[in-house]
Parts: structure tokens; sequence; C-alpha cells
């Protein structure tokens, strides 16, 4: 590889419903050639496909329809803090206000992502292949992140490039076999590209000169980058997943599983819960807990105690139920409940 | 702007403790400018400063090794899932494995990252300075993130180079203020860098050419780039986040708060825990709970049922305090406990 160029495209314009993309960009950037990968703001591609919705200029009205647009584009909330909401929207992606947009567009609309970014890209792609012209095309976005201030541009919608460059497998200098190097490059060539536009100026596309295998298939598209929420570590809020793990101890019921309990996991719930002094341990499967007293408040604040004492084995990752009698209670507890795995809601 | 290069520095070879890392990448690109950015691999930087650990090859011994080496260097564990550890660092980056790598290293070594990667980039970057040469530097290394599969490159360190690119405040052609748009783009940087860099065929520097305002001065640093925990939506895992909200309702304490309950909080709860039939509510701020029986069985079920209204009140973000009588308890609720703000571990 001897280097890449990013080149922006300038004298675009506005682009409005119907314009022909691949007319636009080719224009602009007569110096296109084979191989080269195109990065086209998604914003200019919702806006050639129509994907506006009118809202009021100002005013509680433009809030109000504001938060029916974010609904209607949201297939679950993520977290939410004071006027931030981090949703996922019905395409997958993890986005602040569903990637709904109110800058670059005059104050009566909103710009929603396109339908299908990677339908969008391959379409795009075909009518530059019907001009000659055999490119790859990304459809960006801008995006915030986890754990790092400051935005970064990736890509919502790919063709004709590759999404992810997989290392794994390979051998280094040293003899060592490489691991978590799948590269998700087509983002890294969002980003470069993002480093020649301007937010204001109106450079909604750039050119990857150089990166090798671009153009010559559609590919999988940028939906292998989305991480489904089962397998994401992140897939909830801090604060969110916090409230489900209380929500989940007020809803708690009786559950067994074929599993058994660790014996350590148990203790730590036990001396969580201050319950070290009542409770009898004859296994790790079966606690005894012994009221402490007959007054109705005792037994009361015992039985409060016994729930406390299963929200900590639930905890643990442990599930349990529970028998009253005269005395006390006997709690059955068993391995790996669902919670430990990930919360309820 | 016209455009950039993104530049592979090739030649570089094995880096060990005590090279000159101005000497070597010099020598490899004698066609640096002021101006360009270079793009420098955490991993030579770490190699050069000898932030190498031993380890033994092989067996047990090596993963017990690296266990206490990760440990050594997590200032607090964010995620875990299998054998995959997402950690802080004591610099505040949030790092699978706390960036620790065993790759491009003989077996007998890890790698940790650089003590202070903005001084090293400072550093480096004076040490050019000194050659005649003013450029900016950024120290880069991969990285995973939440939501999206695959790594991309992001900056650890930085100087020369303003790390985030500032929109807000400018108006676009429709005389909309921009907002949200705070670029990372010394992270855009590593990630175009990345694109020319091998894993395996040891092109440790990139040199981005043509981005302008590099090399005039020292500026923050990538250090402003780390999002503190407090202000993180995202500073857990989802199942760490869950399990620390079990654990809260197992370790509820009577609190009591000045701010009002929201009624609707209030009734949310009460339904959730099941209790409608149980409760009165003679204002949001108390609620009065009958046992419906004075069987001690029945007693320490309803004293269940109160700790788990007592958990779902937690749930919407509430304060409690319970006092129990000889036929039931009075809650005492309040607003705005920190549940709703961020788990307590």
């Amino acid at each position: 590889m001897e280097g890449l160029e990013v080149l922006p495209v300038r004298g675009i314009g506005d682009v409005t419903a119907g314009d022909d993309l691949a007319e636009l960009i080719t224009r602009n950037a007569p110096w296109l050639r084979d191989g080269d990968v195109l990065i086209v703001t998604s914003k200019i591609v919702s806006k050639a496909e129509g994907r506006l919705v009118e809202v009021p200029a100002d005013g509680p009205e433009r809030e109000a329809a504001r938060v029916r647009v974010l609904d209607s584009e949201t297939r679950r909330v993520v977290a939410r803090r004071g006027p931030t909401s981090i949703v996922q929207t019905h395409h997958g992606f993890v986005m602040a206000a569903a990637g709904i947009d109110a800058s670059n567009v005059d104050k009566t609309h909103l710009v929603l992502l396109p339908v299908a970014p990677d339908d969008s890209a391959r379409r795009l792609r075909a009518d530059l292949a019907t001009r000659g012209l055999h490119v790859g095309v990304i459809v960006s976005d801008t995006m915030g992140r986890a754990w790092r201030n400051g935005l970064t541009d990736v890509a919502l919608g790919a063709a004709g490039i590759e999404p992810i460059r997989d290392h794994r497998g390979e051998i280094d200098p040293y003899g060592n076999e490489l691991q978590l190097t799948q590269i998700a490059v087509i983002d890294e060539l969002a980003a470069a590209g993002e480093l020649v536009k301007g937010k204001c100026d109106q450079v909604p596309v750039a050119v990857v000169r150089g990166y090798p295998g671009a153009g010559t298939q559609d590919g999988p598209g940028a939906t292998v980058l989305l991480r489904d929420a089962a397998s994401d570590m992140f897939s909830l809020g801090t604060a969110e997943a916090h409230a489900s793990g209380l929500r989940d101890a007020a809803a708690l019921t009786d559950t067994t599983t074929d599993r058994p309990a660790p014996e350590s996991s148990v203790q730590r719930a036990i001396e969580l819960a201050g319950m070290t002094d009542a409770v009898d341990v004859p296994s790790p499967q079966t606690l005894r807990c012994t009221a402490p007293s007959s007054s109705p408040s005792a037994l009361m604040r015992f039985g409060a105690d016994v729930q406390r004492l299963r929200a900590a084995l639930a905890a643990e990752g442990l599930a349990s139920a529970v028998a009253y009698d005269e005395s006390g209670a006997t709690i059955a507890v068993s391995g790996a409940a669902a919670a430990v795995s990930g919360p309820s809601a």
C-alpha cells in the first residue's frame, strides 16, 4: 500500500427529494476513479430519498412533534439523562435522538436516517456503475460513543467495500497468533472522510483514494457492524440497568434451576443482606432462616430481611424459592438464574 | 482544505527499550514536513519506554501472571463476560484487558500502555522539534467500543494537534445553530492512520499530511477525550449495573430527603410490587400498608412484600423509610434518592 488520499467533493450544494446523487457527485467530482471509496454524509442521502418530516418551526408544538418523531424512530430506549435520549433505532444503530437531525435543513423539517442505509449505498454504487464508475460507497453519520468525549463519523451503510478487515489467525513476526483484531475499516474510512468535510460548509462527500479492494462487489454492508443487544455488554445505560435490577428485586418470583449454587456466592449474599446470625446453611442449596421473635412487627421485619437475602442471592446470579412457616423461612437456592446474564428490561 | 494524504512509514523494524523514536522515524521518513501529523502505534512507544513485563511463555503460570498484571493496570472493572474484562485503566481509558498486549512481542513479555501517553507524544514532538521538524504527534491504539462490532484505532496521547474541533455556536446555511458537534478529530486521525498500518507487517507509524493547524503547540492532549465515570451514561456494564441494583435492593436503608415524591412514580412502584390492594396512599409522601392476617407466615410474607415495594420505590428513584407496628407498616416516601442517577458500585 502506497498511502491514501482523502479528498473533499465541493459544490454539491443543497440536495432535495428526488435528486440524483450519482449525477450530483460525478458532476462535481469528474476526477473520480475506479476503486475510490465515496464517503457520503447520510443527510444528503436522506434528503434525496425524501426522509424528512414536517414540524412546527418553534414553540412547544415543535418539541411535541420532535418527541413523536423520536418515538416512531425508536426500537428501544438505551439510556436517558436530562434532555439526552440514546436509543436503538429500528435499523439497530445506537444513537442519540435516533439520528434525527435538525441541522442543515430548514426549520420546518427534521431529517430522519435513510430507511436502509446499506440499500442506499448499493443503489448509489449501482447508479455510478451504470456510468462506468466502479467505486465503494459508505453512508456515514456522526455518532457519540461510550467512555470518550467527542463524536466521530462511522458507517451506517456500505457497498463495494469489505466492512471488516480480519487479522484473526495471522501470525506476527514473533510467532504469536493475532486475536481481537477485526478492524471496522468502514468506520475508519468514514472517520477519515469526516476530516475533510465541514459541518456548515456543505462538503457532504469525501473520497478515499488508494484503499485496496474497493469497488469490486457489494459485500455484506454496514449491518455486520451492528452488535445485537444480547451480545452487547453495554446494551443498557448504567442507571437504566441499575433501576432494572431494583425492579427485578421488587418482582422476584420463586424460581429453581437444576444447577447447584456455589457456596462462596451464597455466603456473599448472606453477608450482604446482614443475615449471618439468622441463617443456617445445611447445604448451599438450602438456607434456613429463623425468626428472632414472634411479635408481629418482628415477623414483618424478618420477612423483609428474607426478601433482602433473596435480592442478594439474585445479585449473585442465584435463583431462590421461599417457603414460610410458623418459625421462619426456608429458601431453596439454585445456580445461574437469568439475573447476572442480563436485565429483564 | 485541499484534501489529506495518509502515508505509511516503513522500515522502522523492531523497537527495543531506549530506542530513539525521533531518530527511527526521521531516518525512515526523510520526507516528513512541518505540519504533518504522526500517528504512532502505542506499542512502539511502550517498547521504547521499556513498558514490558516478563511473564512465563505458557501454562497456568503465564495465565496467573497475566491476571496479576491486569489487576495492577486496572483502576476499576467496568464489565466482565467470560474471558473478556473491560476495565478502566489508571489513565482513565476504558479498554479490554487494560490495553495489555501479547502480540508483536516475544512470548515471555507483555506490553503495557505507556505510563502517560500525552507525555510520550509531547516528548516525541519535542525531540522532532530539536531536529527542526514541527509536527503533531498522536499515540494510537486499537480499541473496542459499545454497540458496534469491530475495533478502530483511537488516540491515547496527542501533542501539537487540537484534540477536538468544536462546531458549537456555528450557524448552518439554514440559520440553525449547531449542537452536539464536538468532533474528536484525533480519534479520526488515528483511525485514518490505521488504514495504512498493518498488524503484522510492522508499519507502526503513519503520517497524515494536509490537516490544518498541526504542529504549532502541544495543546491539551488526548486526556480531554476521557469521559469521567460520573458523567458517563455507560460507566458500568449492563449486567454489572443490574447486579448493583439487586445489591442495593438487598442493602436498602431507611432514607428520607426533603424532596417530594411524584405521585405517578409512587403509583408505578405500588403496581410493580403487586401491592395495589394492600396500600393506602393518604399522600404520595406516606404509604400505609396493612397486613392481611395475623398468622406468623402471613406477617413474614407481608414484610417481604413491603420490602418489594421499597425496592420498586427505589427503582423509581425514590427514598423510603419504614416503620412496622402491630397491624402493618408505614412507609415515608421522598424524592430523588441516589438510585436512579447511578449505581452504588
